[in-house]
């Protein structure tokens, strides 16, 4: 498939740009363990991440309105301390844990390959992140964004074709001249149901050593690169 | 008043940062007349500018559903055409001319300001331009957005008081922690008024050599600077 008139790259954020889980465990272990919660931050981690989907479901079924990722975050973390333990965690440290979120570190080939796809291509966020945590995240790391959209620009979640269709009409593109890049198989084959062409860059390790799903692109996409810097050796970016 | 909380900027584009009518007319000679648009092209960007604000005022009223700002040019240029005896003029074309919008230059001090204030606050739009536009006009001409925030965003336009408040919110920042910057009295007005602190940079040739308003500050707004270079001087920017 031709990808000469390719005019824009958006990027899944969590897993694919970032790693959010052993970002979260680092953070715990150095920050989070003196001032408390003397826990396993990687089971906190994946136990965190693991209502991320069940909440966005709601918005996505119509069965609540939609709110921020923040939000979502904030009401999974409340669950999350109780289940291990952490029921009496003061409530103004759990607004700074919850941020988080926008203190994720990216992958280490994540800046150097966008800033390389960024001199050719527009360059925007296509994350269920909210717009502030796409910012904060990329003004502490340096991640060289052109635009942030995504859920919160969309007011969808992701995989609901919204998302995506919404995020390319606000940058005036049709979806085959607008690319997203994921980690992430579904993510992928949602964005090609809805007429995009995609991008799988693996992130083997985003779940930890024992990852089951995800080592590798399942389906046809149109591109495939082990990273970043990869991506933009495919796509002849100087 | 103190502005050691700010987080973030926001910036008024058209005449704040770019030179919308000197673009135009540029375009227009270089361009334009050889393609069959031979006429007064100060006198044609100042009557498309016109329609501008009337435009936006539907909007704002309520009396039409919010629509970008592409369109609502497009809608005008036809008009102005009309006026200008050249209601033949092709269809395709206009398109392209339409965009001329995505394609203005900023004023020189423009983007090393910007780079200035980008090492410290987050800098993001604050305009009634859509998101294609502002992207677009960044990629051409380095304009180092973190964020691309306003009317699109918004889903309304300045000054109405949902334009600010919005982009605000989208930032997470309260409006004492996030300053417009603007070349227009009523634009910085109307953000005071729902609790903005602002900035005032002049642009006294934004309507070329005769501009008769918006010379200087005429409120007491908690910044006044002569150009971006200034004010990331006055905001003790490295």
């Amino acid at each position: 498939m031709s990808l000469t008139n390719l005019a824009a790259i958006t990027f899944d954020v969590f897993g694919t740009v970032v790693d959010w889980r052993g970002s979260i465990i680092e953070e715990g272990e150095r920050v989070w363990r003196k001032r408390g919660l003397d826990l396993d931050w990687a089971a906190f981690a994946d136990a965190w991440r693991g209502l991320y989907q069940p909440a966005m479901k709601r918005v996505r079924a119509g069965e609540i309105e939609f709110v921020k990722l923040d939000v979502l975050h904030r009401q999974n973390l409340d669950q999350v301390l109780e289940q291990f333990g952490c029921g009496d965690f003061p409530e103004h440290e759990r607004e700074e844990l919850n941020r988080v979120w926008h203190r994720l570190q990216p992958w280490p080939d994540a800046v150097p390959g966008l800033t390389r796809l960024k001199s050719r291509y527009i360059i925007g966020t296509l994350s269920n992140g909210n717009v502030s945590m796409m910012v904060n995240m990329a003004k502490t790391t340096g991640l060289p964004w052109d635009v942030i959209l995504g859920a919160e620009v969309a007011r969808q979640y992701k995989p609901h074709p919204d998302a995506y269709l919404r995020s390319a009409a606000a940058l005036d593109l049709p979806p085959q001249r607008c690319m997203p890049v994921a980690a992430h198989n579904g993510d992928l084959l949602a964005a090609g149901e809805v007429g995009f062409q995609r991008a799988f860059v693996a992130r083997p390790v985003e779940y930890g050593p024992e990852q089951q799903s995800d080592l590798r692109a399942e389906h046809d996409f149109e591109l495939v690169a082990g990273d970043f810097q990869e991506l933009a050796d495919q796509l002849g970016c100087d």
